[in-house]
């Protein structure tokens, strides 16, 4: 699977369980709420302090955000 | 630690450990050895699609380069 897809998957699923809305992580991270809803659905080639950034925003370390085992589309 | 210096480290050493020089890992990603080196420095705010191909060039997944065990200089 395309690295953007694994990321975007674990941005929703770790955004879901941290309770937050896309644009409460929008507001968090000083980006749109676009940006946000296309980083979930694989749109965006983030880079490393994006993706460092949204670890912070949404408490997971980076290296969490690029883990494999998640399935597309899991909630 | 910055996460550009966590993923340096962990790209030097993995191709280090691939027994593979910057000149090689540059031709195998199509990019210039000064990139690569600036890479190994924490210098470089790469993307996503850039951490697969440097991960498929070195032959380790792309969440191995943001492991956070490793220290920098570790050779």
């Amino acid at each position: 699977m395309d690295i953007r897809r694994i990321f975007g998957a674990n941005v929703r699923r770790y955004r879901i369980a941290a309770g937050l809305s896309q644009e409460a992580v929008a507001v968090k991270m000083g980006v749109d709420r676009a940006y946000v809803s296309g980083m979930e659905r694989g749109q965006q080639n983030v880079t490393l302090l994006t993706m460092w950034h949204l670890a912070e925003a949404l408490d997971v370390r980076p290296v969490d955000l690029l883990d494999e085992t998640v399935k597309k589309g899991e909630k």
